[in-house]
């Protein structure tokens, strides 16, 4: 591949970066996923997982790259979210950021692959002091998330493939971080035409059972195209 | 300011670009505005309004200079959408772009402003062969539209503050491009809690008139925090 542009090798460039902000689900409640930074001059501070994109590199690919190098996390969709370009964001260099993000069940992810890196899990109500602007990424990241589990059926793949409501109930509890009204519960999941009851209950929690459930996609795409 | 990585200077670097995606609502039909390239290589195509972002530069900020430079527009709200950053979208360099989208009232702004420059507004069906990956952007960008106007009130600022639901309807219809069952188009205002009906009536279309309805922010942000 030639140089693209050797006449303005000598004139101050920005720099491209990806961070990934990863969401686990764990026992009902929210994690983070963060590293801590080894070299100077972050050394020692909790960061997102990030990193320079490469020459030769698509954005999506070095999201995924980097996750993959620095916490072990492999073959996660991860959504971009937002690119952050204030001239301020990091005090020594010009970097521009942006961002990707995934929700996973943590169970479905060994701890001890984690741990071999730097990268550790906290609980979103405690996330520590990040470095440049990545705690303002968080927050964008989770507003987004839950704005999108209100509108979309994006929690989905945080269940088994039949679930009952009270699953649904303590799913989208955890993930918003509030208890939500039985009753209001029901009648908006009333409204979810995607969401198919099936002739079959789940009789472990109580005797007269619950109904299980399960979310059929053609019918979401259906009803976004057929609604308003 | 230092320079930030003077060891690097000789190092492919990538490069960092905007573009706007600017949609005008007139005559209940969606338009793109366009420019025509100057220059070489990609002389005389179409394109979306874009440019490099200046070292010293926000990111937003470079959007809005851009968009001003290029069309004359200025002050508008843009949104970032997304960035384009695949190593092949541009055959000669290697740039990643974010793009920035805004919908606007063409009728706000006076056409000879944009004639000036090289711009010019295309219907959103007729829309031609741009340069790089711009077409996916527009395409990404009317998507994202659409799927917000039906999920957020996002469209009521182009209409006057007091409106009738028929001018509603021939609003909506107009932007996603679609005829919309009077019924079912009623129902689906009917769960909008946050448009209030007026006790007023606009008499101009019909000897019953039609009842005045205005948007209220503040119960739209409620029921945003209220349903699941």
């Amino acid at each position: 591949m030639i140089k693209s542009n050797s006449t303005n090798s000598n004139i101050q460039q920005i720099k491209v970066a990806v961070d990934c902000i990863i969401f686990g689900f764990n026992d009902n409640k929210l994690e983070l996923l963060l590293i801590k930074k080894k070299e100077n001059p972050e050394k020692g501070k909790w960061s997102l997982i990030g990193g320079f994109v490469g020459f030769d590199e698509d954005l999506d690919e070095a999201a995924n790259r980097i996750l993959s190098d620095l916490s072990g996390l492999q073959d996660i969709y991860m959504e971009q979210i937002k690119t952050f370009g204030k001239v301020d964001r990091c005090s020594f260099d010009r970097i521009i950021s942006s961002t990707y993000s995934a929700m996973i069940l943590k169970s479905r992810y060994t701890e001890d692959k984690i741990s071999k890196y730097n990268a550790q899990w906290f609980p979103i109500t405690e996330v520590p002091d990040l470095i440049f602007d990545h705690n303002d990424m968080v927050d964008i990241a989770i507003k987004r998330m839950r704005r999108r589990v209100r509108n979309f059926p994006i929690a989905f793949n945080l269940l088994p493939p039949k679930f009952t409501l009270p699953q649904l109930q303590v799913l989208y509890e955890g993930i918003l971080d509030e208890e939500l009204d039985k009753r209001n519960f029901r009648r908006k999941v009333a409204q979810m035409k995607y969401l198919v009851r099936l002739d079959e209950k789940d009789m472990s929690e109580s005797r007269r059972g619950a109904f299980l459930y399960r979310f059929d996609e053609t019918l979401f795409e259906n009803e976004q195209n057929f609604n308003l």
